[in-house]
C-alpha cells in the first residue's frame, strides 16, 4: 500500500503522453452580434496525444440532451448512444442507479483527445457532422485512425461550431505538442479563473506509476456525473475492463460529489487513457475488484491514487465555481450508511439558501437542517448536530436538532475564511458492513454568479 | 358551470370570517445581536377567526424537518405527526407519491388560525411548547377550545420564539378583528414586497359562494407542497372530506407548481376553513369526485374556483420571489402526459442558469434544453421546439432541437418585459385519456436574491 505522492504537472506527467493548447478562434465567427467580435487570443483548442493507442475508458453526462461530441465519443468508447438508464426510468425499464453512476462500459482504445472551449457543439446546426469533422481533421493530420480519437466541447449551446477555425488551427496544435499539459488545461477553461491540473505518483508492482489530469469546471455543474471536461492519463499497465471500473468508482467519489449550481451540463465528459509505459505487470479484474482480498492489491492502490487525483480536480472545480468566494465542504457522519450520508451532504451543498448564507458569512444554520430535510432521506431531526469549522476555529451551532447559544463573533470569523466546513452528525448507528460517512463539495452563491450567467453569450 | 369572478378582499370576503394583523415585536427579543434590535413596527401577528367552528382541511410541508406549529397543526387537522410517505421511502415502506401530494387527510374542525412572521419556531428551544402556548393563549382569550386553533409561523429557524411578545399582543389582536384581511396579509409577510390577497365568487346550487385567501411567499419556495403560509376561507357549505380532496388537488395545480429557489421550507402550511354561510346545499364526495359525471357538478365548480384562487396566490408568490425582477411562466405542451410536462416545466423554472439568463434578458435557450434534459423524464431532444414570449412579442429560438437564427433585438425586447413565457413543445402524441400540458411559474435569480439571503438573520 504505497502512499499517494503529489508531483508537478498534469496529463504529461505519466510516460507516453504529449499535449498542446492553442488559440483557434472558436468563438470569433458565427457570433450573432458582429459588435461582440472582439476575439481574444485565449487558447481554446487542446490536444492530448499518446505515443501509441491506449486502453481507455470514459464517463459522460447523464443529461437526456447530449452534445454531439458526447454522442460521438460514446461510440468510440463502446457505449450505446443513450441507454435506458440515462433517459430516466420508464415503465418496464431499469431505473437509473440510485448512486448516479453511468452504466458500465467495456472501455475502448484511444490515442488522442481533442477538446475545444467557446462552443458546446450541442443542439446546433451540423453539430454531429462537425464533431466528426473535428475528429477526422486531427486523425488525418496525425496519420492515425479517427476511431481512436476522443472529442469534447464546452461553451455556449445552440450556436454552430466554427469548424473552419478548428481545422485551420490543427497544424499549429500538432506543432505545439510537447510537455504542455499547462497549455491544454488553459485551452479548455471557460469561466474558470484558475487552471485545474494535477498529477500523482504511486508504486505498483515495484514500478513507479503516475496519473495526471486536467479539468475545467465553473458553471453548469451538479453531481450527476458532473465532471464537465476532464482528461486523465496514466502510464500504468491496466486492463481496459478494470480501467473502466476504477474510473467509474473514482468519478462517483469525486466529480459526482460536487455542485456549483445544480445544472447538469449537456457536455460532461471524463476520459482516461493508459499508456502502460510504467512497465508494471498489467493489473486486471482478476485482482478481485471490490472484494475483501482486493484491499491492498495493485488495483486497489491504483484506484486509491486515481480517486485522490479526481477529488483534487473536483475540489478545484467547486472552489473555482462561477463567482465563488468560498469553498464549502459538507461532511455527514454517523449515518446509517454512505448513500444516505451522500444524499444529505449533496442536498446541503446544493441549497441556494445555504450557499447564500455562506456568501453572507452568516451562521444561519437552520437552512442546513432545512436542506437536509428535503434530501429525500429519512433521519431523526432531533438527533442532528451541526458545527461550522474553518482554519479560524470551529463553532457548534446545533445540538440534537436544537439551536445552541454560540459566539457570533467567532462564527463570523470562522465563516470569513475561504474554506468552510459544515460538519453534520446524524448520530445514527452505522449498519454492519456499511460506511457511515460522506464528504461533498460546493461553493457559495454570489452576485458574480448571477452576473456571469446573466450575460454569458455576449 | 359558473365562471369565476374576481372580487375585492381576501379571507373576509366569504361570509362568517373576521381577521386582524398587529405588531407584536416577535423579532425584537431573543435577537443575538443587541445592536440589530431596531424593532420595526411591521405587523407580525395575524388572526383569522370564523364566527363558529368550521370544517377545515390543510396541507403541510413534506420536509422531514418540520416546524413545531406544523407538527401541532397536523394533529389538529387529524394527520399523523410524520407518515412514511413524508419521510422519504425506506425499504418496505410506501414511497412518496410521484406527484408530490401530501397524504390524504380526513380534514378537521378549526375556528381560528393564528400566524406570526419573524420567527419560524423550528429547531428552537421550547418550540413545541411555545406553539402550544400560542394556541392556548388565543383560545383562552377567545373563550374557545384550543383544539380548533390552527397555528403557523414563518421566519428564521433555530431561534427561540418570543412567546411573551405574542401573548402580550393578543388582546390588541382580538380587539382589531374585523374586515381586516389586508392587515392579516401584511402581518405574515417576511421578505415579500407585496401582500398576496385575493378573492373569487361563483354560484353553487343557486347561491353565491365566495372563496378568499391570503399567502406569503418570497424565499425557501419549491414545488413540494411549497405553499409557505396561506389561509383560505370560504362560505361554501362543503363536507370535510371533499374540502380535503379539493384543497389537495388545488395545491398540486398551484403552489406545487412554483419555485423561487429550490428550497422546501420547514414551515409550509395552507389552511382552508369553510363556514357554510353561503346557504347552498352542502356539496359532498357523493358528487362522484374525479369521475366523468363530476365535471360540471357543484364540487367541480367549487374546485375550479379554488384552483383559480390558489393559482393567483401562487403566481403572486413567484412574481414576488426574493429579489425577482421577472415572472417566468413555463408551458410544456404536446407531452405524452401531464406528469411529464410538469416535471419538465419544473426543471426549467428551477434551473439557476435559466433564472440567471432571464435576469440577464439573454435568449440563451440552450439552457432551457439542458434543464429539460436533467428533469428525469425521457423525451426526444430532436423534436423539441422552444419559443420565448411576452407582451412585447414572441421569438422562436429552437425548432426540432436545433437553434434557429432569430432577431436578437426582438429577443431582447421580449425578455425585457416583467412577465416572460417559455413555451416548449415536445411534439409527442398525448396518450388517450391523458392531459398533455402543464404550466409552472418561477422567477429570475438576481443580485438581490443573494443579498437578501446572505444577510437574512441580522
Amino acid at each position: 500500500m504505497e502512499k499517494v505522492k503529489w508531483i508537478d504537472g498534469g496529463v504529461c506527467a505519466p510516460k507516453g503522453f504529449r499535449a498542446s493548447g492553442v488559440h483557434a478562434g472558436v468563438k470569433s465567427s458565427h457570433s450573432v452580434d458582429p459588435n461582440s467580435n472582439t476575439a481574444s487570443e485565449k487558447p481554446d483548442l487542446a490536444l492530448i496525444l499518446a505515443d501509441k493507442p491506449c486502453d481507455a475508458a470514459a464517463v459522460f453526462t447523464k443529461n437526456v440532451v447530449k452534445a454531439a461530441p458526447v454522442l460521438l465519443s460514446r461510440e468510440r468508447i463502446g457505449l450505446p448512444p443513450s441507454p435506458p438508464s440515462e433517459r430516466g426510468a420508464r415503465p418496464g425499464e431499469t431505473p437509473p442507479s440510485k448512486r448516479g453512476e453511468a452504466p458500465q462500459g467495456q472501455g475502448g482504445v484511444l490515442q488522442a483527445v481533442i477538446l475545444n472551449s467557446g462552443n458546446a457543439n450541442a443542439c446546433a446546426p451540423n453539430d454531429y457532422a462537425n464533431a466528426v469533422k473535428m475528429s477526422k481533421a486531427i486523425a488525418d493530420a496525425l496519420g492515425i485512425s479517427e476511431e481512436i480519437i476522443g472529442v469534447a466541447s464546452t461553451g455556449v449551446i445552440g450556436q454552430e461550431l466554427n469548424i473552419g477555425a478548428i481545422t485551420a488551427a490543427i497544424p499549429e496544435l500538432i506543432g505545439a505538442l510537447g510537455d504542455n499539459s499547462d497549455a491544454a488545461a488553459k485551452a479548455i477553461m471557460t469561466t474558470d479563473t484558475v487552471k485545474k491540473e494535477f498529477a500523482v505518483e504511486t508504486e505498483i508492482g515495484g514500478k513507479t506509476v503516475r496519473i495526471g489530469g486536467i479539468a475545467k469546471g465553473s458553471g453548469m455543474i451538479h453531481p450527476n456525473m458532473g465532471t464537465m471536461l476532464s482528461v486523465i492519463t496514466t502510464d500504468c499497465a491496466i486492463s481496459r475492463e478494470l480501467l473502466d471500473k476504477v474510473l467509474r468508482n473514482a468519478v462517483c467519489e469525486s466529480f459526482n460529489r460536487i455542485s456549483v449550481d445544480g445544472d447538469t451540463s449537456t457536455n460532461d465528459t471524463c476520459f482516461i487513457l493508459a499508456s502502460g509505459d510504467a512497465g508494471n505487470a498489467e493489473i486486471t479484474l482478476e485482482d478481485n475488484y471490490g472484494s475483501e482480498t482486493w484491499v491492498g492489491s495493485d488495483a486497489w492502490v491504483f484506484e486509491d491514487a486515481l480517486c485522490a487525483l479526481c477529488v483534487k480536480l473536483a475540489v478545484a472545480m467547486a472552489s473555482d465555481g462561477e463567482g465563488a468566494k468560498h469553498l464549502i465542504t459538507c461532511v455527514v457522519s454517523e449515518s446509517e450508511n454512505e448513500p444516505k450520508a451522500e444524499a444529505i451532504a449533496k442536498s446541503v451543498i446544493s441549497s441556494s439558501l445555504v450557499k447564500s448564507m455562506i456568501f453572507g458569512e452568516d451562521a444561519n444554520w437552520g437552512r442546513v437542517l432545512c436542506a437536509m430535510g428535503y434530501s429525500g432521506e429519512s433521519f431523526n431531526p432531533e438527533r442532528v448536530d451541526v458545527t461550522f469549522r474553518s482554519k479560524a476555529g470551529e463553532v457548534a451551532v446545533c445540538n440534537s436538532g436544537r439551536g445552541l447559544m454560540f459566539d457570533e463573533d467567532l462564527a463570523k470569523k470562522v465563516l470569513s475564511e475561504h474554506d468552510i466546513e459544515i460538519l453534520i452528525s446524524l448520530n445514527e448507528e452505522t449498519a454492519p458492513g456499511e460506511f457511515g460517512w460522506c464528504m461533498c463539495w460546493g461553493c457559495d452563491l454570489t452576485y458574480e454568479y448571477v452576473k456571469i450567467n446573466g450575460d454569458y453569450r455576449t
